[in-house]
């Protein structure tokens, strides 16, 4: 069957996963929790009656291949992860699931042949939201699960990590040892289609895009700013030590350095998304003597993430020394920007041409399971489909066309692969 | 007996008074509450106890007068509040009743003279802390609460401020009709002692200072910076609509404003005190959406104040057009300076010199009771004695021999004023 005329089996699968995991707001398809455990059913079981071969990995991720693939020979994979955020959107993750089954779909009648086999992932626990960590489903199975991760808390039941994964299926003892759980040599590609979680594409009129690279992040969750907590009517501006004057001029001062950055050319997203003034002693009258605030940079640069966070404590001393405040900092946290493959990339981008579409590069802001595979040492690349109203809310809006593009540029770019 | 003797007596009072408001942390002295009314029952048994005479007026506050004095002809008031913040400290206030008192000790056995009458006032309900209105009982007492003042509910009971005036004896109906409670004209003067709330006095070595004007001010409780909630990651600079980035740019437009008045003589302070990113939605890697965040400037002269207000709306509009965020505010608050008597102040400079204290004039950044006596037409003056550590903390620290200073001065201006 042409993998166009498939454009209705996409729209029902959406459909009956968005109604099977609907929470009255969004949907809610937990990790290693029920929402992604039936999503998890309702694939293999859509699967098994449409002629495909579904199967657990140790993981408990769930893999779908074609019945006449020979199993444990050389593979390319394309996949994506099944949970969401709580109330968060239908695509988010699904659309690479349901593209990887389309094309599997699209190729049930053919003959084996003899490049590698495809195979299609459905990971779990990629997102952070549940257990506080990203890339569970894909970390266990890359031996990449630290001890302490497995002892993570559900942050509604409390429930500890290990015991939901062994839950799910997961073989806990393979996963603790912390060994690959699958032979990596046989992987020849990691594919992952997924949507566009900013509003560039939307910006651009781009209804697919190639991922140039995954941008790493330096952050800190929690930077105390201290000042002086006084009457805010009988201290004079030269007696002050305004907390919020003080982090004010901090982000100014990041604002600047970012723009110049940005006007060299560097790839940079600069945040402060928690900032908040002591509820147990803030008032109108009163001049904040703490504030509270986070930051993070983003930059598909690991160097460009280096610079930016010294010129932040840079900034932060000459602030301390102009305004006479303190900034007390929590540990610093880094994620590692992600390089995809180049010549998967560029195969991607002409896959695109062949579509008519222009192969345009895009910087991902977002940290997906394919930096995984790919600081694994497993050739990965990305497509990214449009989608508006951003990511992890209810509103995200995918078009069913663009995603049958996507989905076309990747089935395009997987036959290329096999007939290499 | 001599004024300066009375500074064990001083001690004591003080002393007793910490103890039976001490909430385990500072003092709570709540208005029309617990706390205020045994303070006000110590206070009356003080007096009493040493031949002076305590009565309540009709807005219950306290009125202490030396029993040869005849009530109801011309008086010189001095006076101050009794309530204070919940775990506040314990001369906020309290202070400039203490002072009077002394006063009236030290003249117990004084001869009636010709001229008017030395009164002290306990006055209840100043703090806006507990109704979240201030000057609630030199505003009863003048005639000046409105219907809707009296339907505020205390902040931790719920209990209306009519209900809770009544319980403690004031007399509603009057109250309620608006008159004033007293013969405006009988009273030639209102002098307040009380702590400076600032660090001016302790960075400049003044143990007493003489108030040159109460600064108004204009304000906003909440005003709401909306942008766009959106992924950290996925969002460049130039898409970003981001509420917190919006927010620190007005702060800084607004303190380079600042400078720039003062540069130029004006007398202002400016505060956010409150801040936060909306604690539904925040998080390390979201662009906020929405800030929440008040807005004060204070200044002895109403022209400072609209200018600066309409500096900040510009500011607004002006960061609106930059960032694409929108501004939404709640109802302007403005309170008016307080114009203090010439000639009044220049008697207390003079009471300062007279004790070897430099006449220093210093303005008022926290309002006080004499503003609603002045600007109701009956001529105030204030003194402030030093105190450390700011005001409306546990922690204030006014030293007994400053008071003392500030007492004596107090004393010595009434005395001339009496025989004018």
């Amino acid at each position: 069957m042409h993998l166009a005329a498939l454009r209705p089996v996409a729209e029902q699968l959406f459909a009956d996963i968005r109604d099977l995991s609907h929470d009255g707001v969004g949907v809610t398809r937990d990790s290693y929790g029920h929402g992604e455990s039936a999503t998890a059913a309702h694939l293999c079981a859509f699967a098994r009656r449409h002629g495909l071969v579904a199967e657990a990995d140790r993981a408990a991720n769930v893999v779908f291949r074609l019945p006449q693939a020979p199993a444990g020979g050389p593979a390319i994979w394309a996949g994506s992860h099944i949970d969401s955020v709580p109330q968060g959107g239908n695509y988010d993750g699904l659309a690479g699931v349901v593209a990887g089954l389309l094309c599997l779909l699209a190729r049930r009648e053919a003959a084996p042949g003899g490049g590698p086999a495809f195979e299609v992932l459905g990971l779990r626990g990629e997102e952070s939201a549940w257990f506080g960590k990203a890339y569970m489903g894909s970390g266990a199975l890359l031996g990449r699960l630290q001890a302490a991760d497995l002892e993570l808390r559900h942050r509604d039941t409390g429930a500890r990590l290990a015991d939901c994964m062994q839950g799910a299926g997961a073989d806990l003892a393979a996963i603790a040892a912390g060994q690959p759980l699958f032979d990596r040599r046989r992987v020849r590609a990691y594919l992952e289609l997924h949507i566009e979680q900013g509003p560039v594409m939307v910006q651009r009129q781009l209804p697919v895009a190639v991922v140039s690279g995954i941008r790493g992040n330096v952050r800190h969750g929690t930077i105390v700013c201290e000042g002086d907590a006084q009457h805010s009517g009988a201290v004079p501006r030269e007696l002050r030590h305004d907390a919020m004057f003080a982090v004010a001029d901090l982000i100014m001062r990041l604002d600047a350095q970012w723009r110049a950055l940005l006007a060299e050319g560097a790839d940079l997203v600069v945040t402060t998304g928690v900032v908040s003034t002591d509820a147990a002693e803030h008032s109108v009258s009163r001049i904040p003597g703490h504030v509270r605030f986070s930051f993070e940079a983003r930059s598909q640069c690991s160097q460009t993430l280096e610079a930016f966070y010294a010129l932040m404590r840079a900034q932060c001393q000459a602030v301390e020394t102009e305004r006479g405040v303190r900034f007390v900092f929590d540990a610093r946290q880094t994620s590692a920007p992600a390089t995809l493959d180049a010549g998967l990339s560029r195969l991607l981008a002409r896959s695109c041409e062949a579509l008519s579409m222009p192969p345009v590069l895009l910087p991902s802001g977002a940290g997906h399971d394919a930096a995984q595979f790919a600081n694994a040492g497993i050739p990965a690349a990305m497509l990214f489909v449009r989608n508006q109203h951003g990511s992890h809310n209810p509103h995200e809006a995918m078009d069913l066309d663009d995603f049958m593009l996507g989905t076309q540029a990747l089935d395009h770019a997987v036959a290329q692969l096999q007939m290499q």
